[in-house]
């Protein structure tokens, strides 16, 4: 196992944002923690391809100044494409490419030798299917068993590992529930209104407007100074601020989730979570024991009246055992080992 | 020069469109002109690369079914990127891929043995400059001396050739202005209306709408059925016989033009072009003698009242002596061979 600590792994994130991002940005999060995670854990040999301004004890190479996300002057496909074919053209000086930036470093995996592996950390719509397809004979790890399409071989599940540094536990319940992430109909943000309004609770929404349609028309309305506010995006400090004010975090998805940061992250802190249930949902949450899985709204508004039976210890607990960075790192290295065994 | 013609050359067209497109789709018109001209200039070993549905006398080789303009099921990168590398896969299959795909494929470039020449049809954003600076050690053609950027190496201007068997040509002028192409502000659609008002003269405007809010705004509010009509876009056919009634082609372009193919379809058919001077017109129109390069509305209404000093004739050879497909694919034979000495 030390001598795999040599290997030379090249870790691809993504450009939309800095590596760790400063708010958002759950893809370049992973990259980072895998990066950081392999570093701690005694790897000598590895290189983060990010924005050139990330931040990573291993070494990076960018090409990318800023992400095209914080630079709007980009074409994101003119990064992206550059990006990856920066590592490209460097392939053989490693052992192994962990591709964290979706399908388009797959169609360059014929002309390179070195083996690849393919965190798919969603699939933002089924034509991308046809890619992943494709491109079977290369390696594939999914971030929940509900995330999986039955067409593709995966080598394994690992979870994605949250930094619990910047999440306190708090085992006192604060008095307001809580949403937050991206601003989408996806995420189910206006039935956290709903939620918060028939119980007669405060909410705090928090994270970035991804639709700004969607939260003119369904959010603003319903927002004033003091019951229902938004706060806009949140880092991790505000984060944990934000947290420790939550009695419960409500997260009415309406599609399936993939892995569900949120979710984990705010289990760290000792809030339960109340989820739809759907999609990883019920692999993160352990129903009952650290949140409630829902199918609506009013059994959303009864999950809150009960919330208190949880053990917020637990929830903290459910962090440690299966979502911390190392958990994912380790989760990793049995890949990779698996890879360079074959 | 006989031995040259066994060369194997790949042809990437685009898969926005069938090659060659029903209706619009300009790279795909001249990727399937350089094809077409190749096999009939006796090159033996042409293979095009384009969407399956396509049409020609080389090898078809495709990937994706139908262009993803047609098709909207189809996300368009993913549709490009499993397409670019299916040429890139069988790279060593060719001696030459001529790229008429824009910016993507070159960053595969330093992944294959095979030379490639890139036809350089047009800069859609300054961005995508990032990408061609990237690669200085690889083959360029412009499509004008006009649409050149100073930082990059070309080997040569080759002006675009047209199907001359669809273009009937015709000495005897028809009494309406016409217009066509693409409708968007670019290609200034609103101002062959104030020309046509000023003159007094029927307008018909054809060609496909790229921006549906400019057309609604602009455009539409001056419709009537009779002296300013919008007839959709037109296939050769139909180009044809709406050539027959122009007196004039009106093609106030408001950016610089890259090529212009529609100005050489108009002259083809006898009709004399009145162009914005910006950007290559004047080295498709030749000004005063095949149409009237002008700098306003005011420079265009007067251009329309002398335009039958303007010899029809004249028009029609401007086009077989530069910009027949026979013509442009010697330039290319010319690139080609000078490609294989190096």
């Amino acid at each position: 196992m030390d001598d795999i600590k040599n290997k030379r792994i090249a870790i691809l994130a993504p450009v939309a944002w800095r590596t760790p991002p400063r708010a958002y940005g759950a893809w370049e999060t992973v990259a980072s923690n895998i990066t950081e995670g392999l570093v701690a854990r005694g790897w000598k040999n590895v290189t983060l391809f990010a924005t050139k301004e990330s931040e990573t004890k291993a070494k990076l190479v960018g090409w990318v100044e800023k992400g095209y996300e914080e630079d709007k002057s980009q074409i994101p496909l003119v990064s992206t494409c550059l990006h990856i074919s920066k590592v490209m053209e460097r392939a053989d000086d490693f052992d192994l490419i962990h591709n964290n930036f979706d399908y388009l470093p797959l169609t360059y995996l014929p002309l390179i030798k070195t083996p690849m592996l393919t965190t798919i950390h969603g699939f933002s719509d089924p034509d991308i299917l046809r890619v992943y397809h494709d491109h079977k004979d290369t390696y594939y790890v999914s971030i929940s068993d509900s995330d999986r399409d039955p067409g593709l071989p995966y080598m394994a599940t690992v979870y994605n590992g949250i930094d619990l540094s910047n999440l306190t536990f708090s085992d006192k319940p604060g008095n307001k529930l809580v949403h937050y992430g991206r601003i989408h109909n996806d995420k189910g943000t206006h039935l956290s209104i709903e939620v918060a309004k028939k119980c007669g609770m405060d909410l705090i929404i928090a994270g970035l407007i991804q639709d700004q349609a969607y939260f003119d028309n369904l959010i603003k309305p319903h927002l004033n100074q003091s019951s229902i506010q938004y706060i806009g995006p949140v880092n991790p400090v505000a984060r944990d601020a934000l947290l420790k004010e939550a009695y419960a975090v409500i997260h009415l998805n309406l599609i399936p989730e993939r892995f569900g940061l949120v979710m984990a992250e705010s289990m760290a802190a000792g809030v339960p979570v109340i989820a739809m249930d759907l999609g990883s949902c019920r692999e993160v949450i352990a129903d009952k024991q650290t949140g409630y899985l829902v199918n609506s709204v009013d059994d959303a508004v009864k999950a809150v009246k009960i919330i208190d039976k949880i053990d917020r210890k637990k929830c903290r607990q459910q962090v440690e055992e299966n979502f911390t960075i190392d958990k994912m790192v380790s989760g990793y290295e049995k890949v990779y080992e698996e890879i360079f065994r074959r």
